[in-house]
């Protein structure tokens, strides 16, 4: 580890600031946020909010994190129903680099439409996969490591970029790292031994003690060609499919809803992992994927004179009195707390959510029960 | 006991349904109902609320429960602010009958003020002073006990309505009974030993085992001109000043400001009983001051599919999951509650509480802070 650190702040002290020739950022903006109702809905998901108390949304600071690196060499890929404020929230987008999905067809479509796409373009293109709702810390850091990647992925690789964790975390996959790559660029490139599903906590405990693991922050850098091969080998339709809209945009329409729906984890890194073909960059930068309310609670900073208490939106609007947790105000109404711990409120001008940040993660139910009881115009 | 019991149902089964000749009701309707914030305010006390979802305010649900015992002999006391909004809502209410304080100087001044008015109109005149917020279940069981009242003040008592404890509250004060009085009329008629105080919770245990306790429900059935020489006794001045003023009512605005606050219970009830000149009857219907929104839930019926939580308002609007309390939808919005016990949760256009029933009584403390930051509009 040791060696790492010090190749580490030989990079920060030699920060290269300039974009990466030939790499191009897709941002699958896809995705309800379900468990951040009745911030996010199917109408406005949790990628066009603003969940950092930053003023710009999700997708904007995806977008600023990443410019750095490509320039306007970015594609967005959205479904129909969040075109107009796709591009609205980000004016520098070019129109040809705004793919709408005609339906969700999960995270392989997408990304692989960009890649056909792309690889027309510019057949040497690498291209950075990274979804449009994640918060992370520091942009620096992650720009160095997306270096990284890219270096990394010049020699064939699908490259993953794997977080350090933090705590033992049983709501994200991990990462098993194997051995250093020795890549030119590229320190931290290692070799992916396996992808693993989300554990319980005895097993996460068990992966942070031998120092082997990272999660799987879903964020992918391939050439084009690269993903749509091994794609070809695993998927062949699939990979046929997305090659053809690429040369007849004008079948889209006809050949999406065709389109196999399947995770790229499932449909390319894990199988090719097993061969040997994925390669690991270290994260070290904080990074969360707002799943819940708990989740972005523990992202905002205490912005209150009420230890315990954390705020996104107008400070103002919040009265609290012996309470911790998280209170979001988003209709321009007072909200006043009493005497509860680990309280969850969010506050919108047509629905109130009272929960805790132990049942965050069934706020999905209570969405489902809104469907099931004929409010689905709510979610 | 048992002789009592036996009474009473000789009453019930012999209804009286007339208006009592010579009888005023008298309703003082005042105070902020801060503990009800933010669905009770400054601007809008509790009065004029509906708190028991039957579509009628506090206030009306008093007149219409008046209204058989007095016919239109109704007098409301309120402050100037209410005048209208109790205008509105009581159209069967004389102009003359309505008196408008300048300011409020507690419920000697009010009720006292209502007296020597009516003192004027009618020397024999006998008033029963009736909170506009308080609920009461059974209002013919209300009225048989009131006409018992009337029929004990007409002998030169001062009577108040003595509630039978259904637990040990520590939140109003206790009359202690004595010995029948043998009035004709009100067979539950008996003398009062004393007025106590709030007690703590043993001393309320040890009241109640007595058997010679009983609520103060702050009702008070007197003849005008008792109270008023009564007060004459104790408070010379404040006597005399409100028989100035129902003398010359020009003069209200002059003289109101100058006369003592003091409440009716220590102006007069107190120092009466003292002297053996205050009975009771007892009041065996439920009743509540609906001090707070523990007490409030409490009155609500289960109106929901789920057990444990009470609503008042729109029940449609409101979507619960593994949560107990109070929920109150105010503002059209919807409120989705998960995994909360003993919660109140109320919404009103322009503020939201989210506290716990344990924590009611707190809520007054929430308000000062509210005025205490500025934000005293919202109070």
């Amino acid at each position: 580890m040791a060696e790492v650190a010090d190749t580490r702040t030989q990079i920060a002290g030699d920060r290269d600031s300039s974009a990466i020739d030939g790499f191009w950022a897709v941002i699958p903006a896809g995705g309800a946020g379900t468990r951040l109702w009745p911030l996010s809905r199917s109408s406005s998901p949790k990628f066009l909010h603003d969940l950092s108390g930053a003023g710009r949304s999700l997708l904007q600071t995806t977008w600023d994190r990443l410019e750095p690196l490509c320039g306007d060499q970015v594609m967005v890929v959205t479904g129909v129903a969040h075109e107009a404020a796709v591009r609205a929230q980000l004016p520098g987008l070019a129109l040809a680099n705004l793919v709408a999905e005609p339906s969700p067809r999960d995270s392989m479509a997408a990304v692989g439409l960009a890649a056909a796409m792309l690889e027309r373009r510019d057949p040497d293109a690498v291209i950075g996969s990274f979804a449009a709702d994640h918060v992370i810390g520091e942009p620096e850091v992650f720009a160095d490591c997306v270096r990284e990647a890219v270096a990394v992925a010049r020699t064939g690789y699908v490259v993953t970029i794997g977080i350090e964790p933090t705590c033992p975390a049983t709501g994200f996959g991990y990462i098993r790292v194997g051995d250093s790559l020795a890549i030119a660029g590229a320190p931290n490139g290692r070799a992916v031994r396996s992808f693993v599903e989300k554990p319980d906590e005895t097993t996460a405990r068990a992966y942070l003690d031998t120092g082997e693991y990272r999660w799987n922050a879903g964020m992918f850098v391939v050439k084009a060609s690269v993903l749509l091969d091994l794609l070809a080998e695993f998927h062949p339709e699939l990979a046929a499919g997305l090659r053809d809209i690429a040369a007849e945009p004008a079948r889209l329409a006809e050949l999406w809803p065709g389109l196999t729906k399947v995770a790229i984890d499932h449909a390319v890194a894990e199988p090719a992992a097993a061969q040997g073909r994925v390669a690991v960059v270290e994260g070290r930068f904080t990074w969360d994927d707002v799943g819940d309310f708990a989740s972005l609670g523990s992202l905002l900073s205490n912005a209150v004179a009420v230890p315990g208490l954390r705020v996104l939106g107008d400070v103002d609007l919040v009265l609290a009195k012996d309470t911790t947790g998280v209170v979001i105000p988003g209709s321009g109404r007072t909200v006043a707390v009493l005497g509860l711990d680990d309280i969850v409120v969010v506050d919108t001008p047509d629905a109130l959510l009272v929960t805790t940040r132990e049942r965050a993660q069934d706020v999905k139910a209570l969405v489902d029960l809104l469907k099931a009881t004929g409010r689905a115009d709510l979610t």
